[in-house]
């Protein structure tokens, strides 16, 4: 059996695979699992990249039916049963007779895909160090500016879509401003950074029913937040954003934008469409029968993001249905009977918008405040794959929450704005 | 008063200067401090990035009378008495009345610069992370090999330079080989992974007495370190080393390699070699007077690696040399004499071969083992400069030396070997 994909929802099938009679191979083109809803703690300076990336083998390393394969996958053939991925310049070939398809989604751009290069979205490690270095990077070239007009672009953050990530990560800018970078400069005052969430429809937290999402609009602008509701974004550029509002187009000058409005299937959704003329949705995800396979491919499953189901694309999605996945796989195996449809437990929604403020929808019940973050917390941390990254997470936590540290701020040298191009003069000095 | 260099050597004096009566500017082209002596650390995996890289300004936050640019230092006007910065698209010149030169070093090739490409040295936190990225993609790529004889050049680390840092490289390869990724992989067993550890000279850490050099060979050869004295490197490409031994040229085999050889003196002394016709040595260093200022300019200090007097290139110079300038400049301004020359007091040196195995040289002592490592961890959460980080590092260190763990593995996608260049299938699937 082969997964493709190594987040929640591979990493659970491939787990939930350790079993005599199976032997698994999990493919990824990264080494390692990645806990995405922490992300944004990794782009604003909180956590380290090792904390919410526990390597794959690693988490693995007991079970040893489960092979791990660094690579691209660049061919699923769904008659000779292969699939072909890349690395650097080996290739490697792997045979499979269950497949379990879990590459996950990337962001979506709505048909603009060169907004890409100037509002970055948050999906991967990498996506978040490069945000990393652009918060950072703003905040220091505003203090090498003497114009308190040209300065205010570096000091306007914009964040567009106001989903769970968008308001988490509104949220941690103005903290970072309000509190974490307090004393830090001397040309002018971090607090006087502009925050500005953007979204297209009515509401922040759509999904998390009208009270939370008028509550945590509430706390959102309490804290300093700029919420724009029913403002579609038209146009992204180095400078700034173009919006839609009721009065016509309006211009937000902001040198640092981040993308949080859409996701879409992984491109390898396209390979199997393409195979098999299954129809994809408008996020890119394949039309799957009740119980995840492909049609007319049993022994093919495709989970999570990538599967067109009438499910939320979150965590707990991909999660379940890997298990599931598993489970069908082994009582094949095993020659008993399948379950006829994948069910989905809706277990609730939980969002940051600050320290101590969270807000929580789980079945009927609603909470916000302090006991809502309690509850953010421990979830989070229950769900880190690693006990050791607990800890850690932990530990940063109370340096950020009861104290105002950051201490994760470094960004690659690539990914800073403020690296100059051509340091020509010193090149000349070292000869 | 402005300070170039947030190092060891500049930050200190940035810090002496804590005094009413001056102004300080201290200018770096990073935004960080850098703990040096643990970038081998954060390029094996155990510590984070942003450990040993404490913000400049979040260190100076509570100083009022310094400020702190971002910038590449591109030009130093000695008559003018102006610095020229650039960050990005922003230049911005600072005038000074005392300047402290505290640029520090960076990795000599030894007339070779070409090596630099295949055998990255470790200066900076990029450094570290791109080492980072190239072990532990070697061990990825050695599982994807089936053929034994492909796969030992990825798993042939060489380390060039038997110095403190670069026998701490070896003996953190040889750990992670042989402990931290037990059971990580299928192909083959990480434990069976070479590092061979290259010197010119005769000796193993040879400034730490023949003693403490023999103990350190034998530990480290019974870890398994392959140790090769006096065998220059002549060539380094892509594929791996060739070195002269006594009976002719040999080759080794070996895809990642770590330069840990040679120092030379930031490329700035250039500038002001140039401008006032100060020699320099053979390291790039420039001559000084005995109270670490250029001739002719006692307005002018040059500290630490940069400086060329009877010392050695190490922390303990560099944090002495800037407290010394510092107090100069701080005396001048109070009308009272200055110190004639600057004093090195030797503090001793320290090196770990291995957890719970290190040497120590203070005065006459000489210690080895686990008192010496002992001492060794205890003077390096000292000087870290953030208490925030020394409990972070403490509890990294607690993974790693009590347990087996490398939190900290994922590198940024750039500095990985194991990225495919051209990911076209995807490209066309995703259309």
């Amino acid at each position: 059996m082969v997964v493709i994909g190594s987040g929640f929802g591979g990493l659970t099938a491939t787990r939930a695979m350790d079993h005599d009679g199976v032997s698994v191979t999990l493919i990824d083109r990264t080494p390692h699992h990645l806990f995405q809803p922490l992300l944004y703690q990794v782009a604003t300076g909180i956590l380290s990249e090792g904390e919410i990336t526990p390597p794959t083998r690693e988490v693995l390393r007991r079970q040893q039916n489960a092979r791990v394969i660094l690579g691209e996958v660049t061919d699923v053939d769904l008659d000779a049963r292969l699939v072909t991925s890349r690395s650097g310049e080996q290739t490697t070939v792997t045979p499979w007779d269950s497949l379990v398809m879990a590459a996950g989604s990337t962001h979506s751009y709505f048909g603009s895909p060169q907004f890409a290069e100037y509002a970055p979205g948050m999906k991967s490690i990498d996506d978040a160090l490069a945000i990393r270095g652009a918060i950072y990077g703003a905040f220091e070239t505003a203090e090498l500016l003497e114009d308190p007009a040209e300065r205010m672009p570096w000091l306007t953050f914009v964040v567009v879509g106001a989903g769970p990530t968008g308001v988490e990560m509104a949220g941690q800018l103005i903290e970072l401003s309000r509190r974490s970078l307090h004393l830090n400069f001397r040309s002018f005052d971090p607090a006087s950074a502009r925050v500005v969430l953007i979204e297209a429809g009515p509401k922040v937290l759509s999904t998390f029913g009208p009270t939370l999402s008028r509550r945590t609009l509430g706390d959102l602008e309490r804290l300093g937040v700029e919420v724009r509701l029913n403002t579609p974004v038209v146009d992204v550029d180095e400078l700034g954003v173009t919006v839609r509002s009721a009065t016509g187009t309006e211009r937000i000058e902001a040198r640092t934008k981040v993308w949080a409005a859409g996701v879409r299937a992984s491109p390898l959704g396209g390979l199997l469409a393409e195979a098999t003329g299954t129809p994809r949705n408008r996020a890119g995800q394949l039309d799957v029968l009740a119980d995840c396979t492909l049609r007319g491919h049993p022994e093919v499953f495709v989970i999570g993001d990538m599967m067109h189901l009438p499910v939320p694309a979150v965590a707990q999605v991909a999660i379940q249905s890997g298990r599931f996945a598993a489970r069908q796989i082994i009582a094949k195996v095993e020659g008993r009977p399948t379950e006829p449809a994948f069910r989905y437990r809706d277990k609730g929604n939980l969002a940051t918008i600050s320290r101590f403020r969270a807000v929580a929808s789980i079945g009927p019940l609603r909470l916000s405040g302090t006991l809502a973050w309690l509850l953010w917390l421990s979830v989070h941390l229950l769900y880190l794959v690693c006990f050791k990254n607990r800890l850690l997470v932990l530990f940063h936590w109370g340096i950020s929450f009861l104290g105002r540290g950051r201490q994760e701020r470094t960004a690659p040298a690539a990914t800073r704005a403020t690296t100059p191009a051509q340091p020509a003069l010193l090149r000349k000095a070292a000869s």
